[in-house]
């Protein structure tokens, strides 16, 4: 999926977006890059996402890559487009500690008429290595018609 | 997995377990029952699960279906040893409405020295069919050890 | 996804549909039963299905998942709209011994004009406890369309 | 996962086990190089691969995934600790025709000792992008046990 075409919407954009859409959580995400195939996006740490012992929770890291994917794919297709969640595969491989930020590298695998395919590795500023990975699959509704799949 | 033999821990038992062990989430949920090969746990939807329309946030169900079968596990074992979420795949199948409340219904497939494997499907209080459908797999750390998978 | 409907499509029609499209595995599986929300699949294992030790491969174990869910689909659509696999996530849990036949049963959990979900567990005939469980998603494409998904 | 070390088998050590361990699908891959983080399979696409209308078989892709993650696991631990596939995701993206050989670069993106997980990218040919996605985990058992998980 690499060219040097631009995706659809930048960066302030897609701020403005998720400001609009998910006004609970538009605090907790900064979108650091994106482009036709990745994005990058930054998690700010605070104590609800925390576990005992100072983990971060495997929901916030879900909604991580959750939100990763799907502003991945909104750059490309637009606002208007409603995509929806369909599907979500998620190794959790190490254990983040909690005063840390996360980072999502995100890239786009397929963009089709009606799906489209994304996959994430999500990194804690302590560690080298991934300390989760994901997979997701949004339905894409035809122009102009309920999310109905 | 059925039998008539009883679980290790009972209702009252893995409440004052999520108590200690999740206090952020502990008004969350309700443990209905739970026995050797199933569990029926039901989430308070609250403002803070839902998204714009209406409906249940992705990562609310995330936490629902995590913490069911986590539960189911732990009731099998006892609360000393920490079981770890390595995996989870989840479809979504319908959007439930935000004016209800959910309820997952688990089962546990595999109780291994090592894994347990589990499965879940989350109904919504006004849909007959489930909203959504998740599996995980939950590593069981050697009894003194730390949970080093 | 109960009901007292029948299916677009009985065992026979279903054998048939079989034998045209997957001749190379025709030989394979015997369709025991289908409903409008299960179905139930048994698979000969023959010596191509074994890996040393006399266990049976994940390939094959994937291939009886990937027919069940498939054929129950084709069984409430009908032969014309041919389906698309588009997601499997599957977890093996025991070994089955590869003396013995393995038999899935599958259950629709979703069937909409786009998309389809079921979920398989796969027995082996000398166990009590299932051997493999897998969810599956098909793509469903518009009639008289090509499957572009 | 990258570095300057070797892994403990090379390629030809690699062929030699799979020769071993695979003999029915010995003639199907070639391994065209491993790292200790990588690894790069081709699989030769034949008849018994292929599906009516020319395109390769979700079975022969979930083999050529699962074969290039567990050779590059066994790459790093060697040929005694025999690790069991416990879960695979896959998304099938694109469809790969059948005149085509298969190319699996897979990466693992955790080795413990207990588990190991890796992603899998799988490429036609003829195609730019890939053609299907999967992420698996290993149950790596304790040296002279067996593998019961």
């Amino acid at each position: 999926m690499q060219s040097n075409k631009k995706p659809l919407m930048n960066v302030s954009q897609l701020h403005r977006f998720l400001v609009d859409v998910f006004p609970q959580v538009k605090n907790d995400f900064r979108i650091e890059s994106v482009s036709c195939s990745e994005i990058k996006v930054k998690m700010f740490v605070q104590d609800k996402h925390l576990r005992p012992g100072g983990t971060i929770s495997g929901p916030s890291m879900f909604g991580l890559a959750d939100v990763s994917v799907y502003l991945l794919t909104i750059a490309q297709i637009g606002p208007k487009a409603l995509a929806v969640t369909t599907n979500i595969s998620m190794d959790f491989m190490r254990k983040p500690s909690g005063g840390n930020d996360l980072v999502a590298w995100a890239r786009l695998l397929k963009l089709g008429r009606r799906l489209s395919v994304g996959e994430v590795l999500i990194f804690s500023d302590d560690l080298d290595n991934p300390v989760a990975r994901a997979s997701m699959t949004y339905s894409i509704p035809p122009v102009g018609s309920k999310a109905d799949v």
